[in-house]
């Protein structure tokens, strides 16, 4: 996996979903040729299972003559040619992308985002922190980067004005990604619509395991060898949302939940993290239930 | 984690388990240091959540001046002392265990478990396969091994009077473990019952997803990331049994099910192999529905 | 990976490297599109270090309306318009390909291989197994395939005529792949030029840790945390040939060397099982001293 | 592996290394059943290379009825008794330990150490960080963590004031770990010797490959497959010293120097953080140019 957002790096994302058929390739490539587009990645994955195909090409912006709105407007055209369930999408990486952090108590996900912002690692800007206590505002604060604090009731039937402040909030920033790092709320199932593909999660357990609540005493409950942590697409199904990266840590009988906890935060950084990437990278191409990640 | 059953390298194992209090590694080393136990191996697990002391001691039996049966009587005083609801084993490494190996139709376990007990990586003879088909007959011959076939009927319901000789058979051989090497049929909860703590099973899943049939293409269909493996000691429960190893490998949205078949494969082999060789090590020590493994 | 081979699953493998500009894809997919060709699976690698653009492109056959031999006359064109310096091959699945295994005393990797083969995991026939001992041949023979002694003299100096025996029984059978699976000799420098991207090693470390002799006592002198192998083509230069897949699996204090050779094993199998199908299915494409692994 | 710290958790911590005999174990557990010592973590391992045997104990300081200090002054007849050659420390995990950071210009080692320790994941507080360069000191302000900076010459033959300087800067803070943060500037042998055993050092290599400068630029040039991180002590050979522990991650002919830098901060954060703490935790014992690593 090569890493976009050098200076010098910047580059035309085509990603594209279609019903597969011959000649799909060709049409994009001569297309991309026509324009001088000088590739520097490209993948495919033709699914036999639902009879899709995917592409992510990404070729160099300025060996293309011509801005990302008129190239957009350009590949209109192909894409009416590909046929009318045609899935596409034209980004520019030399637009940075905006990220908006849903998080309650725990620290370690939201410190391990804002380093890696700070860091370059993320090709993204932070706009806010929106938290439902205030105890995380000085980790915002110190990487000089707002947070807002929303109330939650304690009885969940009356949390729906509190989702309500909180997709105001969210919304005015315009967010590329919405990012629930440990958020541990269930969000309602209209604002789960109305993120969709743009909402990604964090659970601490290697899914389809150890749905819901307590996922680190469940899997001490069980007795199981590995831990893990999924990153996935919040959809209305609580922890049943598209998966875009898990990863798993060896545990054995002489940890208890407190290392578990301890162990899984790692692996929930680095599944996160690394979800995060791809998704604003556009790397990831959701299909049905599942994701393509051209990684 | 160290291997036995060098020729010269011959011990007495003490495994033992019971309720926790102070002074109990005392009274165990200072047995062993009154015989002149060399101890070469020594592991201890205290589990706050349940209370309980486990303990694995390996010693030279030739430092010992006495057989494993004198020892085992000796020792009796020392297990009273503390307390009565200990439970304990002394093996002696120089008695090869025996092992029956229960299949169906795949081969890749088989061939596996043979292979390595033919290099002399498996402390154990393997005494007879059976097979509810005749396909890996020839498999077991070629290693100079019994086959016997049990016809199933095709009737679950049926199926009693099959597993009554299957039953007949395996325990025609006193077999220190039972190993379901992909063996396909879910055993009537008596057998379970008669085979407790000996019969391990290989589930192509990490479990606790995806348990009972096809677990490939339900992990296919869930688009996970990771796909694994689970060695667990059978009990009534369906998947459900104490869990000794699990292990995963990555697979990705290219992977359709007949990769994750033939990739998983890799995975079964290395979980039931280390199972099993823990299991004829005495490095397993079952407790209510969870494992302590002294790898 | 998709796995190729099954019975309706032939394919024409296109892989291709040449210096990298601008419409390379697009010629080569407006080819493909235009002999009717149903890409399957896709895959591109432009190497900024190098200049160096390599793709792999897999067609159905059935969608192809001619012989392989036809396909690659036509191609010519392509690849001359593409540039002079370009490498490409085209390979149709559906001819089956052999290999030829060289092996010492050590069974695991021989083992592993034939089971693989019997088992249809490897798109491949074993045509024969050399030995410089004789301990093997009983292995060979169970899988009904033809074992060759060659006799090697103790002294280096000497096996000159060994080695040109080897040669010409190996070149006997002209195959696709030469595994040297723990063959445990040096080759002369000229049968590796011979050989030049058809004989694959196993090395049983992490190169380019522990080069030469007993790698996994190397491993346990430094007191390394992870022991490895490394799957690599032979080059006149020992243990430095461009890697085709490496593993590492963890060690720790309490094992000693003879555990690192029994769970070396694991690895070695892996990794050279996993390195014989890349390359036998062309998704190893060698540049220099490196290679590009479309897995 | 368990954590230490928690508050009603204190722990009396037994490490010890001498020459192997019967009966060591006994005197040892003896003992500490006879001060009413309720062990919860023990470990043992018998080294058959060196003939040396390794154990740690930790007992819950509760239950012993004295001081550490009374207990170390107890101890000793028992350490005479076992042997001249016996080297012990009995400590207290009440009284936090201390450590002292060096570090050049790479961020990400210090964030995470800073972050854990603040997060309470590491048993100990952070005396001061010391860098080479100025620009990491606001990480250390934002922790309210006191940040020394020392100005190194350009000529590494005049950099032995600097080194006084590093030297005395650390030692006025006592510590019991210094951590080399991506310190980049390779130690005098005397201070080598100085902080023998204390100094530890991330390495971002799979050591022994890629000593010295540069090391992921190496990999990029041999082409491996996994890139890896090592934490060692410090010793006057470079790179050379006692590893404590290692990771690696997979790459492939896709990443380029910049992608394995972005990668591997992962795997340097979880190696040097995990050897860290296990070295704060004694549970590191070092014999000759290994480790005993009782995790």
């Amino acid at each position: 996996m090569s890493s976009a957002g050098v200076a010098d790096d910047r580059r035309y994302v085509l990603s594209l979903g279609c019903p597969d058929r011959t000649g799909i390739v060709a049409k994009i490539s001569t297309f991309l040729a026509d324009v001088g587009g000088w590739i520097v990645e490209a993948a495919y994955h033709a699914d036999p299972d639902t009879g899709w195909f995917f592409t992510r090409q990404a070729v160099r912006a300025s060996s293309v003559g011509m801005s990302i709105e008129e190239l957009r407007t350009r590949f209109e055209a192909v894409a009416a040619e590909i046929g009318p369930e045609t899935e596409w999408a034209l980004e520019d990486s030399g637009q940075r992308k905006r990220v908006v952090i849903l998080v309650s108590k725990e620290a370690h996900c939201l410190h391990d985002l804002l380093g890696r912002a700070a860091g370059g690692e993320l090709p993204a800007e932070v706009s806010a922190v929106v938290g439902n206590h205030k105890s995380l505002e000085p980790v915002a604060r110190a990487h000089g980067i707002r947070f807002h604090h929303v109330e939650f009731p304690k009885d969940p039937a009356e949390r729906g004005p509190a989702f309500e402040e909180v997709r105001s909030l969210v919304d005015s920033y315009d967010p590329h990604a919405v990012v629930l790092a440990r958020f541990m709320q269930v969000l309602p199932e209209e604002l789960c619509e109305h993120w969709a593909g743009k909402a990604l999660n964090i659970h601490h357990s290697f899914l389809p395991s150890f749905v819901g609540a307590r996922p680190y005493h469940q899997a001490f409950a069980r007795g199981v060898k590995l831990i893990g942590a999924t990153c996935h697409y919040v959809t209305a199904e609580l922890d049943a949302g598209p998966i875009v990266e898990q990863d798993v840590i060896r545990v054995d009988h002489s940890d208890e939940v407190a290392d578990m906890v301890r162990q899984g935060r790692d692996i929930e950084k680095l599944v996160l993290s690394r979800g995060l990437r791809w998704h604003l990278e556009d790397r990831v191409l959701v299909h049905g239930k599942k994701t393509v990640v051209f990684s």
